[in-house]
């Protein structure tokens, strides 16, 4: 990343602290950050440090772990609307075969800076071209968590095979302090076995994540079915795919016996309720229920194309109105559980829960200052902060964002470069692609 | 209203116009606007102005008209979450009969600026002690629409019969140019027939609206029909309390029969889906079915206690994403449509569509400059402005809002009084509010 070093110490005084700890403690004091990690929350003043950031007036809270995206395509932002995902994909996938390198990094770029802007500071990403997103990642200092979309040889506009380009890029990006490269089979519908196991091969021998798509929609399930007699989390169990460190994403329509099954192999799921509903994919990710059988949920914004947004304050709010909803029960998924969706169980599900999620000693430094004095959050009473941050909060009550120690959002500007050129660059590079 | 006198003349140059009208034109051009009212809009420049104001840049949408909501419990956001509509009501009539006039005022006024600072210039007020309310109105500049709670004055903490209280309030605000006080059955569950059938005549003879709740719960439908032997709207129909000039707000528990019936009585609906997911009240407002009855849909907020923000935006989306769910068609409830209830469809519901809710010459000139260069609006190609407002726009893209041609936000700033001060007088009324 360029810009400047970050402060090998800093002292965040006097912060309401939103631990999301074992005990989601909720604490007044200050929190202490060296060497990246945090080193001290709530406790007592004790010893010098480089910097010290005057965070009276300020909520402290965990970087949010956004679990499902495809983050170059906020380039697309309101190009295929109000249509289901049949019809939605036909428009995107024409799209994308006129894709350039340049315009995925353009729109990663421009999705990235929307992240961080509303405190996100972690991002799981399916896509093809990840080097062009890997280098926003780099550019922008945000942790990207990035899967290489593997589908079967002859469905792909990728040049070689989809196995083998994503082997090139879990190699390229081994080593790179906020990325994490990974697998990620785009969808049964579209993977052979012999491509699923590929990738989940690859993914196990390089010791990382499997991500994919999962039951979206009726139409991916009925058709599945009939073509192998399983319903596609059963069949992926019947060719020895399932296990931990997966990640599939949306769960809609999903039986009991698939949510015992997925909880038993340790697949999370990423429930991504915006883009589910503007879908009109009907059903409804039973998070509770996935819970309940022991399984981890975090929470996804999808792509802008179809969410329209990537905040992962609006998927808080939209995934306690839609449980609330579907199960005519006010206190489902209460403020609590929804900040901890956004926050620690995202960690758990990318298999980081030691590292992220939460304000505790020994972790990275990823946390975002919100404003307490922002119209969104007020009155701010400090028992009213779980709440506020789940059902009213907007991504400008953010102010400064940290990741990793490292200030990348100060006063809602980002540190390694200027919004208005993220914004003009990716506007340029739509003018291309919105061509009819 | 305190602070500067508009001039009496201003240019916005070269905006991109959402006009709104009946052809739901987007122009690029110039908005004049004359003592208060628009005079032309996106035509060629004629004649000087007193102000000229650069909006190249913009997009100049209509101010959105939020049709239900009540506004002073914008102190309790985040009071009494998570809680289905019965617990949520315990707990806030507890708190009503602490509450003082100051910290009514206080509440209001914090409200109105989030909506101010949100694009709504317009609202529709449901509660008790709508003087104070009326004066944040005056002191904000915002268009008040303010309803008189009338319940059975042996149901009240009202002092006096709440017919007669409503008959006081529209008597001392009948001649402010943005108040407009109305009478506010709060719904069939605490009005007799004679307490209704009172506030309908008062409303009638003083030519304002009546607005109250409707069919918001399954407990109140069937409450209702156990006591009476008909459900509510048609109890309303017996008693002869159906006519124009009605907003019910929710309508969430309709037959098919009560869709004809409100349709045919003219009773507007303002559908309020963001409080309704919270509450978990289960049922949905039939929007679609209502249009096509003939109905008129605007979309209201309900209140911060409830939603928990007052941003139309968020309200937009909400009911879009609803609607698509609950059909299972993602066609329905597109964005522009979403964008109708909030804006012209709100206006007719009020009946002030011919001085409101769209850019069109002789209008009042109500409306916001959203900056095309913010996160939720990017890329900001014109031909998805209006899906960025009705999917994807935070309240923060609104930078400069007018009510009747006099600036309210200038540059995010409310321009009668500094927001830091608003909510230092709101932050200080809570504490004793929210005390245990």
């Amino acid at each position: 990343m360029t810009g400047e070093r970050p402060p090998a110490s800093i002292r965040f005084r006097d912060a309401l602290l939103v631990t999301q700890d074992p005990d989601r403690r909720l604490l007044r004091g200050d929190l202490v950050v060296e060497d990246g990690r945090i080193r001290s929350v709530g406790a007592p003043s004790e010893g010098p440090t480089e910097e010290t950031v005057d965070a009276r007036g300020f909520a402290i809270v965990p970087g949010f772990v956004n679990t499902h995206g495809h983050v170059a395509m906020t380039l697309l932002r309101g190009i295929a609307d109000d249509r289901d995902l049949g019809a939605f994909l036909e428009r995107l996938f024409a799209l994308d075969a006129r894709r350039t390198e340049t315009d995925i990094e353009a729109g990663a770029a421009l999705g990235i800076a929307e992240m961080l802007l509303g405190g996100t500071t972690s991002f799981l990403d399916l896509y093809y071209g990840e080097d062009a997103v890997a280098r926003a990642v780099d550019s922008l200092g945000i942790r990207g968590f990035l899967g290489w979309a593997v589908l079967d040889p002859e469905l792909t506009t990728q040049k070689g095979h989809p196995v083998e380009n994503a082997r090139g890029f879990l190699g390229r990006w081994a080593n790179h302090p906020l990325v994490t490269p990974l697998v990620a089979p785009q969808g049964v519908y579209v993977c052979s076995r012999e491509t699923w196991l590929g990738a989940k091969e690859l993914a196990e021998k390089s010791g990382t994540l499997l991500h994919y798509h999962l039951s979206e929609t009726r139409k991916e399930v009925h058709d599945h079915e009939r073509k192998t007699g399983l319903r596609p989390p059963h069949w992926l169990e019947s060719i020895g795919a399932l296990g931990p460190h997966q990640v599939a994403a949306h769960g809609v329509w999903l039986t009991r016996a698939e949510i015992e099954l997925l909880a038993r192999h340790g697949v999370g799921i990423s429930h991504c309720p915006n883009s589910n509903l503007k879908l009109a994919t009907g059903g409804v990710c039973p998070v509770p229920e996935l819970r309940e059988a022991g399984g981890v949920v975090g929470l996804g914004t999808d792509s802008a194309a179809s969410n329209n947004s990537l905040s992962m304050l609006r998927e808080m709010h939209a995934a306690g109105l839609l449980q609330k909803h579907q199960k005519w029960d006010a206190a489902v998924l209460p403020a609590q559980v929804l900040l901890d969706l956004a926050t620690i169980e995202g960690a758990k599900l990318l298999n980081t829960s030691g590292e992220l999620g939460s304000l505790e000693p020994g972790k990275r430094a990823d946390f975002s200052l919100f404003r307490l004095d922002h119209p969104s959050l007020a009155p701010a009473r400090p028992e009213a902060i779980v709440s506020h941050l789940a059902y009213s909060a907007s991504d400008e009550a953010v102010d400064s964002v940290y990741v990793g120690g490292r200030c990348v959002v100060r006063h809602r500007e980002l540190t390694a470069r200027p919004w208005q050129s993220i914004r003009t660059e990716a506007e340029a590079a739509a003018e291309a692609l919105w061509r009819p």
